[in-house]
């Protein structure tokens, strides 16, 4: 996160943490690039992937990350928390590239949560597992009174391994690269939304949330020319691309009639006055691929369950200044920038 | 845990989450026997080591483990949350016999905390990871509204390599074995003890929370023979004692005047009726070595600042039922159990 915002917010000036802090956002990297970063700062940490990634033998890299889990409701259209811990983290480490090999699981459960709940909970993580093949091989219970925390927080670290010499990194982004989704965006922060108490609204919006190792797999298959995989979650499609060209320095050139969003997401955001483009998705990849194999990605994806509605959503154009533009669907061109604020907070 | 507990409890048939599920004892057990396991059984999870390992090549192996760190209050004698966070995971690492190699950082604010707190924290965390070598590679920050966190919880997860063929596993205790401590038992939980509202008593104890990599690398340079470590955190030296006994069936006999207290330790127990034996420690490695390296291990320890007031507290009886006989000073022998309920919820 280098670059433009750096000389946007040069220092860390908040006295108490504030929501917006946590909603992966402009201010939640303040928070990690003039605070976190003065602690913990290092190379690895420093370059903010999905996971990170460290050399551990001739032609082997191990993918390690970590997110924690607050989501709020618990139960939500389309999933629950323990879906989302399993997806969240499966996809951290695809977007790496690597193969997630195992998970960890650590519950923070509130005194007074009813078993039933964490058993729903505890069967959505198995069928998750069970459709990706991995296990959780070591985990944590901690329980605190009640009004201590909210029901229940879930934290998953995985890992995974890297077997090959396919770098998939921002780095490898090249002028010309194409700009895939594997879908429609926004899903998962309207459904989570549709079911918060100050918003009820009816929709049959359903989260997107969904575990995407298989799809990486087979668009790696496809193409040796994959160059770059985000996982488009917190802070919606913009951040993402935001976070690649302020850190690569590319511009990128983005087409609103490409960008799939359903007709009812469509509705509802001009409703609240949101833009789908910041909304949270949790089974959305952010692909970028050197042109010439933009069929052949785009037919693997179309081939697998969670890529049916893939699309183009756009192209890497001259490393510039490292900015997203949006084309919008009246002809105009328009900077696309980090929100300030949030959003949505626990949406994930 | 498997054996004799199992018999006691056959069944999950709590309808709500209680203070007790999360203490480390008896209901933290039942929990994960029966409904965890029920979802998540895996040979490796079913292992419940301190971390897990797992093969990845030809004498290499990769540890891997999860703690999420609750701890009220965050700030105590000795330490704090940050502290903490990251010695216990280093601390189940090396137990697994593992070099640690990296670290997660998961961050759940609640919003409202002073960054002051935080800055403090953080500076705490590098302090530690500094004296470790170690490095936080991949994090994760939420905020979550006022009243639905305590401050701050922290999870954090650790890898670490096995490099040599050298095994820690309680699979390796074999009848005779020497059992040692490295210092005084309690300290940890009498120092948050000591701070709670609810006991609000005068004492000079300071948590014994400290990174123990260097001082397991010591004791393995220093003997081929260390069969098992387990580092006794919550439940405290007691229930780790029983867990291994349990687990391998071995029972073990251990000696009331050779297990290190403090005499204000021994003192405050006393007049709150708590068990030394069952208090937390985060700073204590119970260590498993063949007799005939006794003495070597002994050396190897007083050398390491970790490890200047470490003891011979028992050994490992015959093959029986997996008991645990506590021989006090009084002359008398007693069964060693795990306890029903918590002595004190959020001690880590």
């Amino acid at each position: 996160m280098k670059g433009r915002l750096i000389k946007l917010i040069n220092k860390f000036s908040d006295k108490i943490i504030q929501l917006a802090h946590g909603d992966g956002g402009l201010k939640t990297r303040q928070l990690i690039d003039h605070l976190l970063d003065k602690y913990l700062g290092n190379e690895v940490l420093s370059r903010l992937d999905d996971s990170s990634v460290i050399d551990i033998g001739p032609n082997k890299k191990l993918a390690f990350t970590t997110d924690s889990f607050v989501v709020d409701p618990i139960f939500f259209p389309g999933g629950d928390i323990g879906k989302l811990s399993i997806c969240g983290t499966v996809n951290d480490l695809a977007a790496s590239g690597a193969h997630p090999t195992a998970i960890s699981l650590a519950l923070i459960l509130e005194e007074g949560l009813p078993v039933k709940h964490l058993e729903k909970i505890l069967s959505s993580i198995k069928k998750t597992l069970d459709e990706t093949g991995l296990n959780v091989i070591t985990g944590d219970t901690k329980v605190v009174g009640r009004g201590n925390a909210d029901s229940i927080f879930i934290n998953t670290a995985g890992i995974g391994f890297i077997d090959d010499d396919y770098v998939i990194s921002p780095e490898m982004i090249r002028e010309g690269d194409t700009v895939i989704i594997n879908g429609p965006i926004a899903d998962h922060g309207l459904a989570i939304l549709s079911q918060r108490q100050e918003f009820n609204f009816q929709a049959d919006i359903e989260s997107d949330c969904a575990p995407l190792a298989s799809l990486v797999s087979d668009i790696k298959n496809a193409s040796p020319n994959i160059h770059a995989l985000r996982d488009a979650t917190r802070g919606g499609l913009a951040t993402v691309l935001c976070e690649i060209a302020s850190r690569t320095l590319f511009d990128i050139e983005i087409f609103e009639d490409k960008i799939p969003v359903r007709s009812q997401s469509r509705g509802i955001c001009e409703f609240l006055g949101m833009d789908p483009l910041y909304i949270a998705n949790e089974g959305k990849m952010v692909i970028f691929v050197s042109s010439q194999d933009t069929d052949k990605v785009l037919d693997a994806l179309k081939n697998n369950i969670y890529g049916r509605e893939s699309k183009v959503i756009g192209k890497v154009s001259g490393k510039e200044k490292g900015s997203v533009f949006l084309n919008t669907q009246l002809g105009t061109r328009r900077l696309v920038d980090m929100h300030y604020s949030e959003q949505l907070p626990r949406i994930c």
